[in-house]
């Protein structure tokens, strides 16, 4: 047995036991994964999306639309509009989005006959796979340059699949291996439709290892620690001698550190500023400011690749533009997350935010320090953002979540679904899903 | 203008003049595919390939096959079927396979009212952007896992469709920034049949790169020198600082140096072994071999990843297996590289072969060193293999690997189309296609 079949072995032996309260938990991030596909089903991509490449032929989920595709198709699409606004969570130990990839992945090969229970496990599976991922690559992987949400969620879809398909771990080896060899997404793609399209590609590349592995594609097994394998290759900073001795977790990384979840549609990495600015704003009244300072432990800002964003949309990765609208006293709604140009005078705002960057890390928050024209300094940092697993939303809060972004569901048919949702299979919400829409 | 936008904007302009010279490269090139992609028509996997994805709904041509398919269907199947059996071209700058890639993606949205002229310039250039980035990154790429046959494939490819859909420059890097963010491929899947799958994904990602700024997608467009763009995340190592001041080639990377063709499917790394070992095969007659060592260049082993294979597939890969076969006076024929074990009596003739590596770079083929049971030691070392640029096939040669590749073709049909061709369009190629299945 090669390194990494015995990697993947001890970790799907070890793993915890499932408990009502992991379900709960995988219940929540479903209903925050449709909240966040919702919410961008209206978006002209979605429509360009089809365009381009065509529904394929097939009986799986376009969520949103009244139409099925192929697999593939529908995990591409899926996965673009679950995080096509930046609605959907994240995880600190992924360091990218994980439902949007698995999620996508799953609903495009459950049927209407998989049972629940197992549905809700293998998106648990698949979220501790990418987070122990995570913990294997980062911080080197990210800061390179990669898309963890892409490069890690393909093979950590796939493995989720292979539970939700109960393949043998030769099998779910192979398919992750496959899914290794595609693993791609560059952050440069930060602030365009391309980078919520690399949760659907490594959605659809999940889905399409899997078929290959199904249809006889055999792959090399070894796909983390060969010498031309994933860590050689995207993480070549890994220190692979104690990595297979690793023992699998006692808990879920659904529950412990546990996802973030949004309430504004942009990058989680700017969400303790949001807050920040939010209470500065309420001291500001109308005090003049001089100028805005972000301070960061060193390599916290990395999402965060526009200083000087040019429209909204490049505004969802800028520390300096949600520090700005907070400030101001603007709201985050879509509108302001939009393709349009920012106008000049938001532009001329910007130029006096920067950032700087503390000596040793505090594991704190981003600090936001305001100084006055009158010579007063204001400061404000939040560690545990609003959304943040120490400060979660509550269930009642992603329900209106879900309500907001698609007015036409009805949430409590829903509650009903989900809490029958363990005992019996997809049947229900599938036709909930279509309905919905 | 970013800096990768002035890189291609400089390169598109100051390229050399298209000549006869090229022309005639080119469909060589183009018989050279074809041969490579009817020798696997009939391999399980390309029947695998359909059941697992199916074919997609398009008018795009699957070679081999009264079939038609989606168009990034048909890249996927027919970047698979050329490379499979690794009886394709080979380019010593890209260091990888770029007509299985180009070619496919190419064949894919060719309409038969294309110009026969437009495809070849398109293909002709698509090989000097592989090649040009295969200098940028080489050797370390490679070297670090990466298959460049995908990696830079996928770019080259969308830049060739942009030629031949005649996008504007914007529009060119906009669609290669969508492959640069999807170029993927590790080198650990050598030696199984998602090496060739590679081709396939490169050819398919460059169509669908295509489709999607076609249907209003906008993407980065400094997708090489963005600082979380192809070079730094992918070729860290690669001396950027000047880069974008190179100029473009007056001669084409198709004429200078020119591409590799195959006589027998393995990996072209060991076409010089096959050569010598032949040589040698004469003068041992029966005399016993005691031992053989392969003496190397540092590092031009590098694509030779099995040293012990267990199946002719990955003794594709494997200088100790092509040596072995040549020394014992067997065939290169296909059967030799089958996915079927070896036996136990070459597996133990393999244990006498070993590597080793000259002090100093000699720019000369790998050295085969047989040492006899008498004591007596034979050499050879071909630097020029049959089938290099320096030793290349013939027009004849070309022609005959293509009526071997498909019995029911006529190769003379297909001369008097080829001789045509750059007068008129597609339609009678692309017709003689589907006919020569």
């Amino acid at each position: 047995m090669n390194r990494t079949k015995q990697y993947m072995s001890k970790f799907n032996k070890n793993a915890a036991p499932f408990t009502a309260a992991e379900y709960e938990r995988a219940k929540l991030g479903i209903t925050d994964y449709l909240a966040a596909n919702f919410s961008a089903k209206d978006e002209q991509e979605m429509t360009q999306l089809i365009q381009a490449l065509g529904y394929g032929e097939g009986d799986s989920l376009i969520i949103g639309r009244e139409a099925t595709a192929s697999a593939s198709f529908a995990a591409l699409y899926n996965g673009l509009q679950t995080h096509l606004l930046d609605m959907d969570d994240v995880h600190s130990e992924v360091r990218g989005h994980p439902s949007a990839v698995i999620l996508s992945a799953l609903f495009a090969l459950a049927e209407p006959t998989t049972s629940g229970c197992l549905f809700l496990e293998s998106y648990i599976y698949g979220i501790e796979l990418m987070a122990q991922l995570g913990k294997l690559v980062n911080p080197t992987h990210y800061e390179q340059g990669w898309h963890n949400t892409s490069t890690l969620g393909g093979m950590a879809a796939t493995g989720s699949l292979a539970k939700l398909l109960q393949l043998s771990l030769d099998e779910q080896c192979q398919a992750m291996s496959i899914a290794a060899t595609q693993a791609a997404g560059l952050r440069m793609s930060f602030g365009t439709p391309i980078k919520p399209m690399h949760a659907g590609f490594a959605a659809r590349n999940a889905v399409d290892s899997i078929l290959l592995v199904k249809a006889g594609f055999p792959a090399q097994t070894d796909f983390l620690f060969h010498p031309q394998g994933f860590l050689a290759t995207l993480a070549p900073n890994v220190e692979l001698a104690s990595v297979s001795d690793r023992e699998a977790p006692q808990t879920w990384a659904i529950s412990e550190p546990g996802l973030w979840m949004k309430r504004y549609p942009f990058c989680s990495a700017a969400m303790g500023i949001a807050d920040a600015a939010e209470q500065l704003y309420k001291e500001l009244q109308d005090k003049q400011v001089q100028d805005v300072a972000l301070i960061f432990d060193h390599g916290r800002d990395a999402a965060l690749i526009h200083h000087r964003p040019e429209t909204g949309e490049q505004g969802r990765f800028s520390g300096e533009y949600v520090a700005w609208l907070g400030l101001m006293g603007r709201s985050y709604e879509a509108e302001a997350f939009s393709k349009k140009s920012l106008t000049p005078d938001v532009k001329q705002g910007l130029t006096c935010v920067t950032r700087r960057y503390r000596k040793a890390a505090t594991g704190q928050g981003t600090e936001l320090s305001v100084t006055l024209k009158n010579g007063q300094v204001l400061t404000a940092c939040v560690t545990h953002p609003k959304g943040s697993p120490q400060n979660p939303l509550t269930k009642e809060e992603v329900l209106v979540k879900l309500a907001k972004s698609n007015p036409t569901i009805n949430t409590e048919d829903y509650q009903k679904i989900m809490k029958r949702f363990t005992e019996t299979s997809m049947t229900e919400l599938l036709a909930w899903i279509h309905k919905g829409v």
